[in-house]
């Protein structure tokens, strides 16, 4: 297939060289590379397919990059990223020194605002559309793409609250399609149905009651519609709504059909959409898996357990105890806050609440964690998937703060598990009675061994254990990397010089313990997959200082810089905490 | 005046005995109580007086304890207080060892859910309402008293998207006075005030789009209306919502009046209402005021220079920029995070964005400054007021966390002024142009001299210096808390001994200076006004460690425990870093 319209589009001026009767087509070529590379190369699928349309469009009618264009999370911008210069280097998406995944300022001067995260873009463009005004610069447009599960997170709300009462030139388009990554949920979700059906009062409208100008909703894949609607709000001031449906997947009937799978599918057939099965019997689980799995069980001897997800059933595993348990599984929708003050109010109330948030987006809900659960010290058990560098989706998404923002919290434990089998006694040990919230973090990806499901043992809180005798330097890990320090261990010459110890528990600390490691060894390395400023080598550090022991410590782990996308291994790698690097520093011994 | 019927309350099944008829006279009685004390211990005043007849009403109408009644944000919760068990120790309020001036849930069965930060109340009421639902408590009603300002931020919006789609037994009381500590802003107050007015068409009704049973608007002093409105949402199931109007400062000529002044009026006339005027000539300046009026002198010059506050213009001063250049000040109502996305969006066009946040509430926003600003390493400025101890407002509000939470964070600069003078400089330094992002750490209260306004000098990024030198040990403190040590050196036989040095940057660390210190003394002290764990000696711990200095380190500063309310000085001195304490430190030497 002659891809005549797309080979010659090297940056939106191209584009509206075409005839807008020529734009079905190039919608058309768009998908085909988009599903081609993708197929190959794995990367989100079904987000980008449901606005190829609203791509053209708005590149059409705008002039981009001088009006300033937004997209929320970002799941969706490949189409935007292929239009706007980056069609050669599309291969190399998601990879090491590749382009990232998401949109990225370093990346184009197309990439306005760096998105990753949910429920941005509509502040961002906001604050441009309001500079621009300063500067007089009042012919500019700015405007912000956001689907229907962002807009109902609360900082969305924020944002238009505060959009509505400004005469800033802002157009937000609501990317309706009634999916995030898993179906949306809530209120909001509801109404939008509503208008969607006209079953809605037509009077009622709640963007209206914002003070935007709101029109719509509109078929987002008809092009002449959605041009000629994007045309009119271009020449129009002030703060303006547009509604249009669309089809997460739209063009490629499986990921129409099955549109949680199809957000990001892995490797398929590009012609059929068939999935390239992966043969996993034999593999370790994934640590989601570990996470669900176990969740039921537990859950199935104790009635007071709850789980809580904000908008990752899938991605947490949190969809097992949801189908096992409807009535005591949440799906909040993308709301970390409401999520762990929900949990906070289900504990006064002595229920068991597991809290499953990836780690990066606990981030969001900082306040919460301290002020609503630790402040009353009330045991929320609180699961951060993701915890760790998570390869491809790059430096929006690593789990490497978590360490740093929750070890300096009253009242909290912090956990790593260092398998899969300690994962499910810490899940196990939770339940049983704690006297204080926890925080238990695990990486993305797969544990160590098939054989996990095994009898429950419960965790003694605050023991570190030694996992191998030496003589010399005492290497302190906690969590799964400790893995990578075993298997470095295992490939020494010197391994005898080295204690291993797994100090599952960050805080508390097993102080006596550690008195024990820092009067029988000369040296201490520290190494975890998470930022070395204020991390747990930084602890073991304040506890030799304050206890006057003079042992030079080294820190491994993430340096002090943003980490960009690449595999986990590469990542590590990169930080020196894979096991080729652990082994050469082991070797210098 | 004999207080017949509030004298007789000691708690609410008290309350429940007297005829509906007796309540407006209790109502008087509970204003009186409430106005005498604060005129003499002062407090939060405007809040409670206007939800006298609501708090009356609610634990008249509804079980409490059994029933749930969660107070958002909680200084409106004094009637509550002394209604249930607490009016004889009403005059420890905010005290050291006294009752907390926020509802808290170790201090009674009524305070169901502490508070202090906004907009929680939705949330933790919908939690325990689920509970109680789980555990076949259907009776049971669960109530969240919420104000315009705190349901236009952006978690209650997700509380109320949650609760549309459950039946769960909610009620949520809607406090609309139009105001939160300063007016209210936004466009769901101009919405609100249409309904009110009646100028909203009647079927467009937001709350009811989230499928709420909406009741109201109906005059929230009026008892005899808000029992029956009460007596029958009290027998209705699921989720319902009820709007009341109510004036701040009810009952308070003054403080209906000016209810800016008189929400935390501090002493006044009990019977007049008249404030005592602290004749403040010749005190130093409020560290808010440096701020706020520095920024309006930088403003002058450069243009590029813009304003944010999250409903805080009275409390940081940012009213002063609003006053004089209200086009590049924006109050956006409680929503720190989209003030910090606000912020980035503006600075990614060239805008120079002083985005000021107590340093409580950026916990709000930790995400945003971390995924919108230090990845995208935009030059926004961080101005923390209220860091560090608080005091009475107590351990919802001291700022002790942000040293550890800031620092993991890459591209980041962190900055703590030693004064006043220091605090000018920074802020005039950075709109010269600016490589990263900066947070300025500043606490609440005086600075050290009346003469403050000097000509504005450049202070160099990542300098630390010597303010007086010694020959045994090397004491570095980080912001204001330093001026205790310079007191204390002054009180000390043997300061001699002691170096003193200004770590005004937290990070970057002055690495060159501290191999100075270390080399030249036997041992080091560290002192911040935050948090031990992760914070500013934790990193000089680590520094040591790397570089195999030996030095016995000793870390001053916040405990690893939640510090209750007092007053500052009280609760430096309960951490061992008040003046005093500082100096039996160094006489030991």
């Amino acid at each position: 297939m002659a891809d005549t319209f797309l080979n010659s589009i090297n940056d939106p001026a191209d584009l509206r060289k075409l005839s807008p009767e020529q734009l079905p087509q190039l919608a058309e070529e768009l998908r085909r590379f988009i599903i081609d590379i993708v197929s190959a190369k794995e990367g989100h699928l079904g987000a980008s397919l449901g606005v190829t349309e609203l791509t053209i469009a708005l590149h059409y009618v705008f002039n981009t990059p001088d009006d300033l264009l937004v997209w929320d999370v970002g799941h969706q911008a490949y189409g935007h990223k292929l239009l706007t210069g980056r069609r050669d280097k599309f291969d190399t998406n998601r990879q090491l020194d590749g382009i990232s995944g998401f949109p990225k300022r370093s990346e184009s001067e197309y990439d306005t605002f760096g998105t990753g995260h949910s429920s941005t873009s509509i502040s961002a463009a906001l604050g441009m559309a309001i500079a621009s005004k300063l500067k007089g610069e009042t012919e500019k447009n700015h405007i912000a793409v956001i689907g229907d599960a962002s807009i109902a997170s609360g900082m969305a709300f924020e944002g238009l609250n505060h959009a509505g009462v400004t005469d800033a030139n802002l157009l937000v388009i609501l990317n309706d399609n009634a999916i995030g990554i898993d179906p949306s949920v809530g209120a909001l979700k509801n109404y939008l149905t509503q208008v969607k059906e006209g079953t809605n009062p037509r009077d009622n409208n709640m963007i209206k009651s914002l003070n935007f100008d709101y029109s719509g909703p509109i078929d987002g894949h008809d092009l002449p519609v959605l041009l000629k609607e994007l045309e009119s709000l271009k020449h129009k001031k002030g703060p303006r709504f547009l509604h249009i449906i669309t089809t997460k997947g739209k063009g490629l009937k499986q990921a129409e059909e099955d549109q949680v799978k199809y957000h990001a599918p892995g490797k398929f057939d590009r012609l059929t959409g068939e999935l390239l099965a992966i043969a996993d019997d034999n593999l370790p689980p994934k640590y989601q898996d570990v996470f669900g799995l176990t969740l039921v069980e537990l859950a199935q001897q104790n009635e007071k357990i709850i789980g809580i997800t904000p908008a990752m059933p899938s991605g947490s595993s949190m969809k097992f105890m949801m189908e096992a348990f409807p009535d005591r599984a949440f799906d909040v929708g993308i709301a970390e806050q409401h999520a762990v003050t929900l949990a906070a109010g289900m504990a006064t109330q002595g229920m068991i609440v597991y809290c499953n948030i990836y780690s990066t987006f606990l981030q969001r809900a900082y306040d919460q964690l301290i002020h609503d659960v630790a402040l009353q010290n009330l045991p929320v058990i609180f699961c951060l998937d993701r915890a760790g560098l998570v390869g491809e989706d790059g430096a929006t998404h690593h789990g490497v703060f978590d360490i740093a923002y929750l070890r300096c919290i009253p009242n909290l434990t912090v956990y790593a598990p260092l398998n899969e089998s300690e994962l499910r006694n810490i899940l196990y040990t939770a339940q049983l009675g704690l006297e204080h919230p926890i925080a238990i973090r695990y990486p993305r990806g797969r544990g160590e061994s098939t054989d996990w499901q095994k009898p429950f043992g419960k965790i003694e809180i605050g023991k570190a254990n030694l996992l191998k005798g030496g003589t010399k330097v005492a290497i302190l890990s906690t969590g799964t990397i400790g893995n990578n320090v075993t298997k470095a261990l295992e490939q020494s010459d010197n391994a005898s010089l080295f204690s291993h110890y797994d100090f599952g528990f960050i805080k508390p600390l097993d102080i006596q313990l550690l008195h024990e490691i820092f009067n029988q060894h000369e040296e201490v390395i520290t190494i975890e997959d998470g930022c070395i400023s204020g991390g747990f080598g930084s602890s073991i550090c304040a506890f030799a200082a304050k206890q006057g022991y003079s042992l030079k410590i080294r820190v491994l782990g993430v340096p002090d810089t943003f980490i960009e996308q690449g595999t986990v291994a590469q990542l590590q790698h990169l930080c020196g905490i894979d096991v080729k690097s652990l082994k050469d520093i082991f070797s210098a011994y």
